[in-house]
């Protein structure tokens, strides 16, 4: 045993080779290909996006607009946005690192949703009568949360790994969160609309494993470009803000029609306006002069969403919601200034976006809040028929408050294991990951314009 | 009282000193809290986002889908990314003052929204039977709403205030507003759909005269940083469009469900479209070899949202949106080439985005044109079932055009009045604004990374 | 005859002058005020946007929700922000003409969608009662995309026209639009859901034509400037990923209400999504290090949007729509590695943004997937119902493939034609085009702020 852990030690510790010129076309057609293969076999319409629509609308007496597309097709398209420019944007603020945040986030998400819908579809969405998946829009919604988890856990080795590692963390991560979300959702009938536990927490503890087998002692040689320079900052601004903006449609979007999505949409507005506020207030105090730092704006501000997530189509109340806004923009802008070093320090975990503050521990917290808020339900605050239908199983609400905690460690253990499972398969010496040196410049990984010494160099470079 | 005056005017010219590390935490942590327990006091869901509402529902007979909620919640994200991304980018035209535009636009958004909720809640969505306020997707447009009259205001004074100003700022502005729309609404009965008085006209004149009050003589010194490179052009053109976009969700966004919204939308996109035509013709006009100028393109292409605001649900025929957006466009234009300079040195009203042009004048005029139309609406035109679904009041055309008008004083008295009481207050020497000679620079609140002279600053220069 | 075209070359060839100070206002005035006569005399609101409303909601037994604008607003919002951000921002990519691409970009789309709405008014919501065009969001959205023909073109030539010549181009290239699709749609009843031929195919070939006709032999003097930098591709990321993201919206805003409108947005974000994988690994296996290039990311990875466009509504089957996007991404980035230098170099189609890539090619694609997939239509997998409701006329399936086929062609031909003769038009020496070695550059037709040498310059070339 020992020898196989030395000999895969001495194996990943050969010399890396940032050419992917074979290996990174070959994994893309390959599973492009895969997929093709495997919804040719599985996957067909849903009878809402099938053509016979109009039987089947007659037989439920349903008029076209009760298609489900048009309680859900606007926060799918939120949800869309927050996962393409969301996602991508936050993650530009280094100084040479854009094209691999925007580029590669975008790479796997497109990658990523398609092999949730047929992971997620097995467990969800398989017509037992012919074996095939039936997708409509709330797929396409569940798709783009699967690939949040990814994403998340693409913030912590940012910078630090080749987009064949990407593809790989991906094709796990999917498949983990795949069965993870049976479990929370099917097995433990937890509550979980906006996926603080499900989507944050595993992917933000996913991601911090990750990058914990990945560790590099020598990335202090890549430090000069691990930062900001001002221009990409505000680039990184448009990904918080359309995040923050849309929110409300990802914690409301596959709600329960009427007060659900309604009530979901209410309590994360909430939450997000007051974590923007103690954000704000923490990152000015812990400075000598009081002035603000861009990376808590650019992420703390986004906690309260996070941390709202499990709880949102609740009755969390609207204070209740400022309440957990409030402590969370506090706990996550203080991880950025104690945490995120610590965790550098003394865990080796080198976490590039902060994953730990703005998706891991403000998902536990959202989990935590979740399970208290579901064991003080009562049917006089939801009434009988409300209560009957968000806890759609028939149980006491303490008994599901116990089952919201355990949905939370799953969520962590399935985070963990497989961040270091998948981590130690990342390790080997064959994706292509550049050298300590060289890590967070999009040099290597993308045809970078040289420099023109010309007239117009002034002008350029303001 | 002489002595009075004297003594404030000694006291105010004290020297400034920005550094604003107790206060401003200070005022964001007590603030978040009095939200708190202001919420907690009084604010509740109301009927359609409360779980009780499948038995509302079956008693009011109505299906899931007609939840408010499906009704409005589209604009309501259109109408919120105006103001968190529109509004917030339009104003980092500024080389180097970015972090401030984006970065306070989202504070003050993210504080006023909550303030807004009580004041207009208030007001507006009071239960009387229990003294609770119940609040929908309705009350968050109109949260929203109220907000973008102080983010106007922001404009104004853009690089010259500190972030504990503009708190102040928006929590008088806020407080001024919900009076003045109860006033206008519900006293007046005045109809004003996209809050071309409400909104703009007020907004801009009360930014207008709060930076009359805290006119800096010697902002000349601060002349080098108040003006554009050429990135910052382009990342405010990313805030001129989605303004631009999402304006007819704007004007439309709380009109009546049906028709009214329909027309509200067409309306808006309308005289939009007409406004970018003019605008474009008089700033090339105006150059001498027929260049068009950024700052021109950046704003006035707007002015024809707000100036067909008030009237966007009206019969206003398309043409006559054209014909709004023409001179809209016109006078907007004109208002930057002549009336931003003469503010300035006449009348010591130094107004850094232009907001007289884009907002005061814009809005004015769109509260004259709804009175106009408002007086000579009819009900062969509107029929008698639309006349009475949108003049909800019992009058007369021309009586409601009288109101209309009245409803216009209203708004700017407000503005005016309101900006000179906020802006005497923010004339203090405690609220830690920048001295003249360090405006329109991010430094003074923002850790700025400093400049690293290395073999990549060739590339990043670039 | 001869004579006329020797005169004619003789004309053309006079030195160019790109002080556009009077026929830049004069065009654009002249335009606006006769867009506001001809509404005036045509273009009124439709029964879902007029007044008269409830009443004729009673009459057909029609809830609120049940007007159309439900339906469609959203979708038309998503529309609208791939018209203004997507196409304005996606041209951004050159170093120094952002100004050029996202304001010429907002100027013509204005104004197109003014005569757009028109055009395709006469066409087909004429009111033969009253001889009136009645508008509702419908029409909006079909505007929207009218214009999107000419913005296709406009990046064909791409920093090497003026904004007066752009506004010829539109005006011309929306009349030919509304007479290609007339005769598409309601002379040959093919389907087009999303535009491949209609809009891609039609702009796309429009816009070659009339960059060949315009051709620059001296082009390479301004090649410094016909390129990108770090932050210009960025930008142009914006603009990319949003019509990524919006896709689904374009290919089903106007499908039919219900499984319609669901089933053209899944299979629109299959097929976007599967190109992704094959444009990276195509963009990858073609560069010697297997490095990324941002020309392809930013533009092949649409081609499956544009390719699916036609057959959208269609049951094209999940996989289906993953085939289409394969076989796009894989076209489409191979069009930019061999075909774009082949057009410059052999057939004197110098096109800047590489529309052949992105639209003409795909579109044409889409035209024949169209096709093949109409003449493979069966009441087994459409069900009688379905069948009649897509193929809304009485037809046999292979027939109806025909009809599609003949569509593409008419598609083809409009543009290729259509682009010969407004080429021509073009060509004049009156329009206030550059002279080649001032192309790509912002400084002709821009105020571009210069450049201040101070203590700050280090900063902002960061």
């Amino acid at each position: 045993m020992g020898n196989i852990v030395n000999s895969y030690r001495d194996f990943c510790e050969q010399p890396k080779n940032s050419n992917i010129r074979l290996s990174f076309p070959a994994v893309c057609f390959v599973w492009q290909i895969a997929m093709i293969i495997l919804f040719g076999v599985f996957v067909r319409y849903n009878p809402e996006s099938d053509a016979h629509w109009p039987e089947y609308r007659r037989m439920k007496n349903f008029t076209d607009l009760e298609n489900d597309f048009y309680f859900r097709y606007p926060s799918f398209q939120d949800v869309h946005v927050m996962i393409f420019v969301g996602f991508g944007f936050l993650m530009t603020f280094l100084k040479r690192y854009s094209f691999g945040a925007v580029g590669f986030n975008f790479l796997i998400a497109a990658f990523g949703i398609q092999w949730a819908l047929l992971m997620q579809g097995w467990f969800h969405s398989l017509d037992y009568n012919d074996g095939k998946i039936k997708i409509g829009v709330e797929n396409l919604i569940n798709a783009d949360f699967c690939v949040a988890g990814c994403l998340i856990a693409y913030g912590a080795v940012l910078g630090k790994v080749s987009p064949v590692q990407l593809l790989v963390l991906t094709l796990f991560g999917v498949t983990l969160f795949a069965v993870e979300e049976f479990i929370i959702i099917s097995v433990l009938h937890a509550k979980d609309a906006g996926g603080s536990m499900v989507i944050h927490a595993f992917g933000g503890y996913y991601g911090l494993s990750i990058s914990w087998v990945l560790y590099r002692p020598n990335l202090g040689k890549s430090k000069h470009m691990n930062g900001s320079v001002y221009h990409s900052d505000v680039f990184a601004m448009i990904g918080t803000l359309f995040l923050w903006m849309f929110w409300p449609s990802f914690n409301s979007a596959i709600c329960n029609h009427g007060d659900g999505q309604h009530r979901a949409a209410i309590n994360t507005y909430l939450s997000l306006a007051s974590t923007v506020l103690t954000t704000y207030a923490i990152s000015s105090l812990w400075e000598k002069t009081g002035k603000l730092d861009m990376v808590h704006i650019q992420n703390s501000t986004l906690a309260g969403g996070v941390a709202v997530g499990t709880a949102a189509e609740f009755m969390l109340m609207p204070y209740g919601s400022l309440i957990v806004g409030f402590f969370c923009g506090l706990i996550s802008t203080l991880g950025y200034i104690y945490f995120t070093p610590f965790l550098e320090k003394h865990l080796k975990i080198q976490d590039t976006c902060g994953i730990h503050n703005l998706h891991a521990l403000p998902g536990a917290l959202g989990g935590v809040v979740g399970a208290i808020t579901a064991a003080a339900a009562s049917t006089t605050v939801y009434g009988e028929e409300g209560f009957r239908g968000i806890f759609d199983f028939n149980r006491v609400a303490p008994v599901q408050g116990g089952y919201q905690a355990a949905a939370l460690c799953v969520a962590i253990v399935f985070g963990i294991g497989g961040g270091i499972f998948v981590g130690c398969i990342l390790k080997l010496p064959i994706w292509g990951d550049v050298a300590d040196e060289n890590c967070f410049d999009d040099e290597f990984y993308w045809e970078v314009r040289t420099c023109q010494i010309s007239k117009y160099n002034c002008n350029l470079s303001n």
